[in-house]
């Protein structure tokens, strides 16, 4: 594996592989003496052109437990806010040896530029790229799923047959875009509920079905609930006039949390809002795994770090 | 220990052996090759709600000499400023695998709240809350009084009969709260001085006597002065028409660093400013223990860590 | 060597030597483990009163490569913008107990008054003083010349006879003003080529020539042109009504590059500003070191940082 960069190209048996080994690593995080040798000598370079302090210290945990080091690269206040290009960066980051680059970019489809440029050799993964793709959220979402579903027995197996409802702004979110891929990839069943100005105005080709009712999605008995992040500065006038509308017509409440079914998994990317598109006792119940999300990603970011650093490194 | 939040619940026996520790990490940091490997796989999260770059790269330079791996999370661009609760960012760092959270915040019991929720199983030190505490700041303190005072022969020792004096806004100084309940703790005798307006409103059961007359403290022949930072921001004309006028009536100046005894102890936790509250001729003096004070820390962090984070932590 | 401050006061002998080591460590960065433990249990602070992220990260792969600590010590937000004096500063430093110091600073100077205060024994790096030095920059553009020229055989060889044309704002960089003083003492011709409003009003005693026309430069055919990078921000009425004319004038635009020697260097420090000061065809042709330089700062940041801090370190 070269590079992570979306989760559309990705295959079965290679979702499956890096999940598996995202397994291992969650063993290893379980011992006294959490940290593996693999990347000793390999650099990694977060390259955040956006502030994200949850996806960065996620993957700088991830890549100091297998001994790379690890260099912050925040586009504030570098060469970047006085004009270098992305090639000069990417170039500079060759040139000082980077291995690896997690990269998050406001504009979607910059991870893929870097990636196609050759402007530089190191493994390139996508971190969140506009409203693009953050593959590694998808692939920690499908990792939490299969272990809620086949717990210690995960190994090997897909998600066939789950059904998967996601919530919200589907429009704006690429956790909605990373899993459209990946879910189906795997074998489940995703549909997104939205109100149709928070979906995209073509969805042609998606592996999806769509609904407009968050009712009748949650009596429908769907495995797996995934709210989405609502983002303030989107809530404009267009969508909606307030947050309060919102959360009655598409929030994960109370009500409608109590309707779900009582093994049915609660998901939500975080940060959430809390009391707008989810209520305080979805996010703290046993159904939720919003935490195991989180431990989950480090485990994710780790087998996608071994997959595309360690000499075992494919071409393809 | 679990925690390290307070000053007030620590007890002499716990406190020495907390120094005693620091002696002996005192003594790596002399050897050619600084590092110890009691930390490997650990992870410790610099938490910092408030900038404070001196208390940070201390606690770093701790951790990394004990081969902790760190992970510094700034809260400005973080989503913390975009509202998240501590909570979710406890249970963050909780999922991420950090083992130590060292945290900074604005408001006077936030590492409490932190360490009494349930929310993270780390360890967590509290470097500064509010206008509360700095246990830290306090311990290092005391360990440097007691390496003046008793050389060589620390270890095991108190602070018995060591009568302080420490001087300025005690209102606002959680430097001032720490050292209130530790060093009588050990045994020392403290003295506040300060205008009255710079005193809290209500004193009741603080094991300490108050002065409101420099010049008199000064010439009762204190083992150890310890001169309070002003803060200018605090300096408003409620209390004080102005700085020189402060330093006139509250200021270690020349005249008064002549009046003390030859042997007594000038201390200041730093960034001092020179002129203010302390003069350059007492703060450069060999009396003064403002660089032993910062090296110090390091010593005292490194045994704070290692007791929080070690295999021996313990349940109290 | 106890600190790096300037290429003026470096003998050719001392030059030689460190380029050779920064031979060894390129060496080292060919392999699959890059890691040398030559720094371990050391502690590097990388102090950086201006930001600049190129240059930070690269002193912190070189650090990093040679297993030293990095504690990142930016000035924003911390004492020093609330009015902590460089002395008080370096103290702290010293007392955490930093063993090297990389320094940015906008002051000319700065570097040395640390060097020469006593308030920290640490070696110090400067990384750029005012419009004073950048040392480390020379010495990474003598290495990248000196390897364009005697390849494998570089060992031990200064750059004699060497014809090196340096174009553009002289007056405002430091890049220009270390070359001045390191390229001649390894035996090369300096020629400065710049509008008499970017040259220094006093330049004697410089080791170099002058020129005014960027055209008759090019056509003398040297066999080094440096190509210096224009500060918008400086581009003001007094030097140049616009960047098109300044462009027009001084810039290695597409005719000049063509007209050069076929195995002329064409440097840059970076970033650059493409289409200004040099031609994106210049930027990207096979003549040109651009990213050489950058991997070559590495390799010599190592050696550096090797000569300053490792055992062998000497006290002149």
């Amino acid at each position: 594996m070269r590079h992570l960069l979306s989760t559309r190209d990705l295959g079965r048996d290679r979702i499956i592989e890096l999940l598996d080994i995202a397994e291992d690593m969650a063993d290893v995080s379980q011992r006294e003496v959490k940290k593996l040798p693999t990347l000793r000598g390999k650099t990694v370079v977060n390259l955040f052109f956006e502030d994200s302090t949850r996806t960065r210290i996620s993957f700088e945990a991830a890549a100091k437990r297998l001994s790379a080091d690890v260099i912050n690269f925040s586009a504030k206040g570098s060469s970047v806010s006085k004009g270098e290009s992305l090639k000069d960066t990417a170039q500079t980051l060759a040139a000082i040896g980077a291995d690896g680059v997690v990269i998050r970019h406001p504009a979607s489809g910059a991870p893929q530029v870097l990636a196609a440029s050759g402007w530089i050799d190191a493994g390139i993964i996508n971190a969140g790229d506009g409203t693009h793709e953050h593959p590694t959220q998808a692939l920690l979402d499908a990792f939490t799923i299969r272990r809620r579903i086949h717990g210690a027995a995960s190994r090997g197996k897909g998600l066939d047959g789950v059904r998967v409802t996601i919530v919200g702004d589907v429009l704006h979110s690429r956790v909605a875009r990373s899993n459209l891929w990946l879910l189906p990839t795997l074998g489940a069943e995703v549909t997104f509920v939205a109100p149709p100005t928070l979906l995209p105005a073509d969805t042609t080709g998606w592996p999806a079905t769509f609904g407009f009712d968050l009712d009748e999605a949650i009596d429908s008995g769907p495995d797996v609930v995934m709210m989405l992040r609502i983002q303030a500065e989107r809530m404009s006038a267009a969508f909606f006039p307030n947050s309060r509308e919102y959360s009655r017509a598409w929030g994960l409440d109370d009500a409608r949390f109590s309707r779900l079914r009582p093994d049915s998994i609660v998901m939500h990317p975080g940060p959430m809002n809390r009391g707008l598109e989810i209520s305080s006792a979805a996010a703290d119940s046993v159904n939720s795994t919003v935490l195991e999300q989180v431990a989950n990603g480090v485990s994710v970011r780790m087998a996608a770090l071994y997959l595309l650093l360690s000499g075992d490194r494919e071409d393809s």
